[in-house]
């Protein structure tokens, strides 16, 4: 097991505005990566926060993220636009083309942006909360590198394509980001570490039959020879699995499609490029009625939910995004847990820039 | 196990359509209500298809769907509409919603109807298919008596609340047709009658627990004394289960929570009201470029799916929307298959309409 350290929120916050800074990145472009990239830890999902900084150093200065990005509009319409992120830092062209899309809704009641050409992200929930923050409804999906298999199919074809959902409500927003692939690959990574066998329909084999052993799916995935995790419902049809494949391949069409790039078995094939491409939208609710009585009602549903009765043994039933809430509030007071490997990098790419990672911890 | 007979679309057709004009619904409408129940016997739906007639006959003559309903438009925007049903016939009032959408996205770009106040409108396919007809991306949504339980609880909060989303495409066009709990309530009664024990994770009992007794589950459903069926995912985190749970929250968000109607959970509580709301979305994808290369874009993908290395064993990947094109062709010649209990409800209504059921068949 790693052992983890516990960093404040702020000290993080100004040693990676500083190692962004270092790349080249303007201030305020280093301010929003931060913002994505810390937003993943503080929610509680390790797998998507500091401890990817390792990821996006080996992207930056291997040229696949173009730190002198120029994204284009490709077309635009009061309602739409398509854009060609230039392969830019997924997090700056996501967060400029969610701003897009708000604006556009502000303007007109809906507002949807297709991104092709850009890289990783970060968290699909970030995005669809900037909606929220506003007032607005607020999707987001992105593709990413295929890890997921078809039912009835045995090689990799689809990315983990979460879908992110945020609406207001009080007192906690409610906040939808998952995969469409039953677990996502960092699920089948920490099973590695930790030795232990996967639960039975999460992965499959070279020969697409289910298989418990996490480090031969994760030694296939990266070599590309075939097998790969279970779409959520698992690889059968017998709990769905024909749900999840399908909802991945929504996430393809209005990602890859609609942006006119590439879907998630068509990414990383090219050096230097991802290739990953996303989906922004906004919508002002406002247009089906008075805003402050819509949410009120989702709120009354949401506590509905958490109030109704407990299956034996829980004590406790959540609705989405109070987890982030709640580990977001404990995290900003307490710090963040850092594991051992993650620092040792942190370290590498203080160095790299120069910095003096002891005076920020 | 039920007897099944074969029998002509065509004399099927003929005689729902004077059924439902024997109810006083206009030939018109007639055929509009007959066309979507087929729709899912042609599609090999057989659950939402002809052996549903009786519960439309119960709840019309019962008083629960109003013959002579006059819909409202509460409010309208270039982009949207929220309409009260007046308990329409549910495929009446969601046909004409989704034209409604359609001529919006025409107009606009999008179209977003949602609707309260209505009854059950068949499968949600066929109105997302009315859209991707016209060339357009077609959503639809429902919400549905409470049978599915929040991860961590034991009360059904949330219907089936299926998803549906069609996209053009060549051979066979995308057509996304799914519950968001683990299996529809049909599936369980299909159990139930072949005297199968559930499989695991599929529905759990008053206290919360998993349950392979498909008859105790049902007659829970019915007594409404706690239990019901799982989410997509499952009754806990393990294989996703939040995700379907997420996923039927988002579906009462745009159904029930946009329209100003009620969520799955205040369904059919008032005699003589089933209270079920929807939600239609139309998008001009052409909105996003040229069209014709956008759904060339997809079809490609959607065969590289279908072309994609076979799990040993298997002989075939399918994409949504091919399994109903092929049952629809072969039905359309060889006939439907109705089984012999429905055989039996549809001589009784025919006798109630004094109609001669030997004259059809």
């Amino acid at each position: 097991m790693l052992s983890y350290e516990t960093l404040p929120y702020s000290h993080l916050k100004e040693f990676c505005v500083d190692v962004f800074t270092g790349y080249g990145f303007s201030g305020a472009d280093s301010a929003v990566i931060t913002d994505v990239l810390l937003c993943a830890d503080l929610f509680g999902i390790e797998s998507h926060g500091i401890q990817r900084l390792i990821r996006y150093h080996r992207e930056i200065t291997g040229g696949v993220v173009n730190v002198a990005a120029e994204p284009r509009t490709v077309s635009e319409t009061a309602l739409s636009a398509v854009v060609d992120a230039d392969r830019s830092m997924g997090q700056l062209i996501s967060a400029k083309a969610m701003e897009t899309a708000i604006n556009k809704a502000k303007n007109t009641g809906i507002g949807m942006v297709a991104v092709r050409n850009s890289n990783h992200f970060g968290i699909a929930g970030y995005y669809a909360q900037m909606a929220s923050a506003q007032d607005l409804l607020g999707i987001c999906m992105t593709n990413s590198e295929a890890i997921a298999v078809p039912v009835y199919g045995k090689n990799a074809m689809l990315g983990t394509n979460p879908i992110a959902l945020a609406f207001p409500a009080r007192p906690v927003d409610f906040l939808y980001d998952a995969a469409t692939s039953v677990v996502p690959r960092g699920k089948i990574e920490v099973y590695n570490k930790n030795n232990k066998p996967l639960p039975d329909g999460w992965a499959v084999d070279t020969d697409g039959n289910g298989c418990a052993d996490a480090d031969v799916i994760i030694k296939n995935l990266i070599a590309k020879s075939g097998g790969g995790i279970a779409p959520l419902g698992g690889n059968t049809e017998l709990y769905g699995g024909h749900k999840g494949y399908g909802l991945g391949i929504i996430v393809d069409l209005f990602c890859a499609i609609l942006s006119g790039g590439k879907t998630s078995n068509h990414l990383n094939l090219i050096p230097g490029h991802t290739d990953i491409t996303h989906f922004f939208m906004a919508i002002d609710y406002g247009l089906f009625g008075d805003k402050q009585s819509l949410s009120d009602n989702l709120s009354r549903f949401l506590t509905e939910l958490r109030d109704s009765p407990k299956a034996e043994g829980e004590s406790r039933i959540y609705t989405h995004g109070e987890k982030e809430y709640e580990s977001k509030k404990e995290k900003l007071v307490s710090g963040v847990p850092v594991n051992a490997a993650t620092r040792d990098e942190m370290r590498m790419i203080a160095s790299f820039h120069s910095l003096d990672y002891d005076a920020y911890f």
